[in-house]
């Protein structure tokens, strides 16, 4: 058994299919080189066989990840044929009198260690893509034995080093039965998604090969406790097919909670939303009995693509979505980009701190045509459903002046061109800048709602990168700060008569839920996965027990204090 | 004339000595080749030319810039001889049959493009010397003209492409009448430093070749307005040779304000203290009239060298600050690396955000050994003169207990060997994230005084990058979040009875006197430079008007309405 971080919750079972990316533990040994000419004629024999296995492995692919996956693939079969690479294999070969599997093991190091240091995400996935095809070689000149490829239409547990959130959107809910990866973060948008589309997922897994599992073996990954067990005892597997059941079970208890109303025991009544990525959720919200789409993702309608999303095919999904919730609310939040999140086709600056750089509405306020399409889109959909505007990232007055102004634009050209759309929808900003909490009064009487994005306001406030593993212990929630910075809002919001709804990762927390209550905060917007986690506990709380908490809270003078707090009035979670 | 920003005061007047990096805008033509053992003789000649001109060059430096600046063209000579940088431009020319100046620049491109893009600073510096040395080696197959050198033993206004800080530290202020440069920010390391030597400094002059200065053309720079002209005619030369002696009286003016106590014209007394990096700068402190030292940034003690400073060094730097300050105050923080500021033998982990990350006390309360030297070699300088302590990037009440227990650790340690300390010595903390402004009244309550970190907290409140040319703009110090986050650190300093400084570049702008004023903010650390002008101001000021523009400050809703409701209350500034 090895230990990992729970990133999404359930039990999976099933054999490992791992993407490969190994790294070999090759023998330091000098392996005498006798004849050049034998040697290179090894080298060309490692090369042919390398690309016919390329070529299995892709046809195996295609069955399992679908066509745009396998992609990835034609990239390794470039860098064999890769005039730079191979030469300076060669070249170690020729002028340093070295073995093939040694000048290639060099050229590797060479050229992973310069990709590897890039900022670059593209440059970065070069240097994977080098050390797999150079691992692959590797393998195939020491004579290693062939890797087993996983029988088709057979269910599998991914394994990977790293899963790149577009990987994510190619995944087959129905293939995949959980995920397991060395690197990630609980917070990071694979992470979220994988909780939104019910995957388990354990990340954080160590291995010499990115992993410690083998392609094929059995494992069992338990999404809620971070455990991945490989090839367990008959034991291990009884007892996690007992806590397979018990968990459905509890799965199955909490869906018939799906129909209830979301009030507290004294009759509080509560909106829980969903955070969506994409349309293949909505079955799932609806499932679930959400309130609505508190946070409509658009940045992956512009991701895994060449060219930015035409305002038609932006209208048809949010149209779609605004359908499918029939009166329930939408909000679609504009897009986000910039920090973690890339687009090809958007010129990004190369920056040393992304998350303090060129993004959201900084993009949207700079790029006014790419801003005006999607709102255009999204005028177009109100007129199908409940939907509203959310611009990200908002610091000031003038930025919400400046949005508010493209979006007049766009509404004075769809009437020009007499195309319907709700003309009073509702627009709400994201409070995730320190500088919008401190101004929240100034912003409250502005706009429609406010949504607090925890996430970024933490990260902020408290000047740690959530995805730095280094520093991600003083990423804390809980902080006394954070809880000030959330009252102010609260008061502000409240004061201008406004809802507020918090749509991060806290809004899913249940250990948070006497904090929103205490405020006054009747609107969370979760990932569907924890919506009726989240309800079971509303369910069995008291509005008036958690407004006294909050003096409690307000004495804490540390987030450990805070827990304490929350924990000693926290009901029994039930469920767990 | 060319427009720059100017970064660092004061006009200066000489010949241009260029750090040479070129860009070079090299013919798209193709070569024909005939003879590719002639090709490769070529190359060979150019080698050798580039070595020799190197060699030539690196004795110029030595005179000039000192040996240590020297290594750098170590580092070119052996580019030269670098077998993957030269097997690639032979390969190039082999297989592609290419002549020897088109191979040159397609590796160049090549290499330069990949180191480029990287994180690492020594690495992009890696990027800039192959840069360096290829387009040298490509003048000469060029045949182009040679480069002319300056002579010795005389001024020089330094023009570069970009300079690292660590290039300022070797820097002679006797040799070096001002710089321009293409890249870099005013509140960037290297604009503090020029400011506080008292260097004029015009950056973001932008030009084919970094910038578009030769060696040896003329120059004026006019570092308060931002030009640079080059060759001018003698009719400016005249002009600039007047305002620079307007110019050198409004100095002296200032200069004689140096021994008048600083106070209002009613009567309130101010502390203006300096900001230093390095001993250099005391004669000017004190010539100044300084109160002491507001901020003494030892990380510059920790840079330039192969391994961390010992306990006696820093002993030996921190005593010689205290006793030349005779008693007044010197405020030396503790290590502040990590963000933009790297060493070269403490690991730090690749970061996504660095200003988000690993840095400052999060790094001292890592390696307390580290930290504990450091504490130890300031409480025993702290037994020659008036010394206290300065805590950077604390975000919450643990991570003061924890540093408060490493001071403790080494107060013990002393008093065990029986060394000499103050044993009350001060303790104090930066306020420069935003979770410290929130929990002031905490954190007030366990200090002895607070240092407001402008920079990094207007960074935070806003999450803007301050050195991100792209958001630059969204950089606000008015913005009313800012005010409003000022005010809250004044009042829980002044409420728990502590005092509480500004060391940020704010404290040397004098647009935002009244605002210190209102908030009775009486001690101020800024830029040596600086001092004397911000004394200039305070001089005609009155406390009583500046409280009463805060009424109005509150009631402003943008950064811009806030910078003319200071401008409407501003004394003219005789001296502008």
């Amino acid at each position: 058994m090895v230990e990992g971080i729970g990133a999404s919750s359930g039990i999976a079972m099933g054999k490992a299919f791992v993407i490969p990316t190994w790294e070999w533990d090759f023998p330091e040994k000098l392996i005498d080189v006798t004849d050049l000419a034998f040697e290179f004629e090894r080298l060309y024999d490692g090369i042919r066989s390398s690309k016919d296995e390329i070529e299995n492995i892709k046809q195996e692919f295609v069955t399992v990840l679908g066509e745009e996956q396998t992609s990835i693939f034609d990239a390794h079969l470039a860098i064999l044929e890769d005039p730079i690479f191979m030469n300076e294999v060669q070249g170690i070969m020729q002028r340093q009198y070295k073995a093939a599997e040694v000048a290639v093991k060099e050229a590797i190091e060479k050229f992973v260690n310069m990709f590897d240091l890039l900022d670059d995400q593209y440059m970065k996935e070069r240097a994977l893509d080098i050390k797999d095809v150079g691992n692959r070689l590797l393998k195939h000149l020491l004579g290693a034995l062939e890797e087993t490829l996983p029988p088709k239409d057979q269910p599998y547990i991914l394994v990977a080093k790293e899963l790149s959130p577009s990987q994510m959107v190619h995944l087959d809910i129905n293939q995949a039965l959980g995920i397991v990866t060395n690197l990630g973060g609980k917070t990071s948008h694979v992470a979220i998604m994988a909780r939104a589309m019910g995957v388990p997922y354990v990340l954080g897994v160590e291995g010499k090969q990115g992993t410690p599992i083998q392609n094929g073996d059995f494992l069992i990954i338990d999404g809620d406790e971070g455990h991945v067990f490989i090839n367990p005892t008959d034991e291990v597997i009884e007892q996690y097919k007992i806590r397979k059941t018990i968990w459905q079970k509890m799965h199955d208890k909490l869906q018939t909670l799906a129909p209830v109303p979301t009030q507290t025991q004294d009759g509080v009544v509560f909106q829980l939303a969903a955070n969506i990525s994409s349309v293949k959720e909505l079955d799932q919200v609806l499932r679930n009995g959400a309130s609505g789409v508190g946070l409509f993702r658009t940045e992956f309608i512009y991701m895994d693509r060449d060219s930015l999303p035409p305002e038609e095919e932006q209208f048809s999904v949010y149209r779609q979505v605004a359908e499918k919730l029939g009166g329930k609310r939408v909000v679609i939040r504009t897009l986000d980009i910039g920090g973690e999140k890339a687009l090809d086709y958007i010129a990004l600056p190369e920056e040393e701190n992304p998350s303090l750089g060129y993004r959201a509405i900084r993009i949207s306020l700079d790029r006014t045509d790419l801003f005006k399409t999607q709102l255009r889109a999204i005028l177009r959909a109100s007129h199908y459903g409940n939907i509203q505007i959310l611009y990200p990232m908002i610091s000031s007055l003038e930025e919400l002046h400046k949005a508010n102004e493209v979006l007049e634009a766009a509404k004075q050209e769809l009437r020009a061109e007499k195309i319907p759309f709700k003309a009073n929808i509702e627009v709400g900003i994201m409070i995730e800048v320190p500088a919008a909490v401190i101004i929240a009064d100034l912003l409250a009487a502005e706009v429609d709602f406010f949504s607090i994005g925890t996430n970024d306001l933490v990260q902020y406030i408290l000047a740690v990168d959530r995805m730095n593993e280094t520093v991600a212990h003083l990423y804390d929630p809980f902080h006394p700060a954070v809880l000030r910075m959330l009252k102010t809002t609260a008061t502000a919001a409240q004061a201008n008569g406004i809802h507020v709804s918090v749509c991060g990762e806290m809004a899913g927390d249940i250990r948070a839920l006497p904090i929103w209550l205490g405020l006054g905060i009747t609107e969370l917007s979760m990932s569907v996965q924890s919506i009726l986690r989240v309800k079971n506990s509303l369910l069995q709380s008291r509005y008036k027990e958690s407004a006294a908490i909050w003096d409690e809270l307000l004495r804490c003078t540390s987030g450990t204090a805070v827990l304490e707090v929350l924990n000693h009035h926290s009901h029994q979670d039930v469920l767990t």
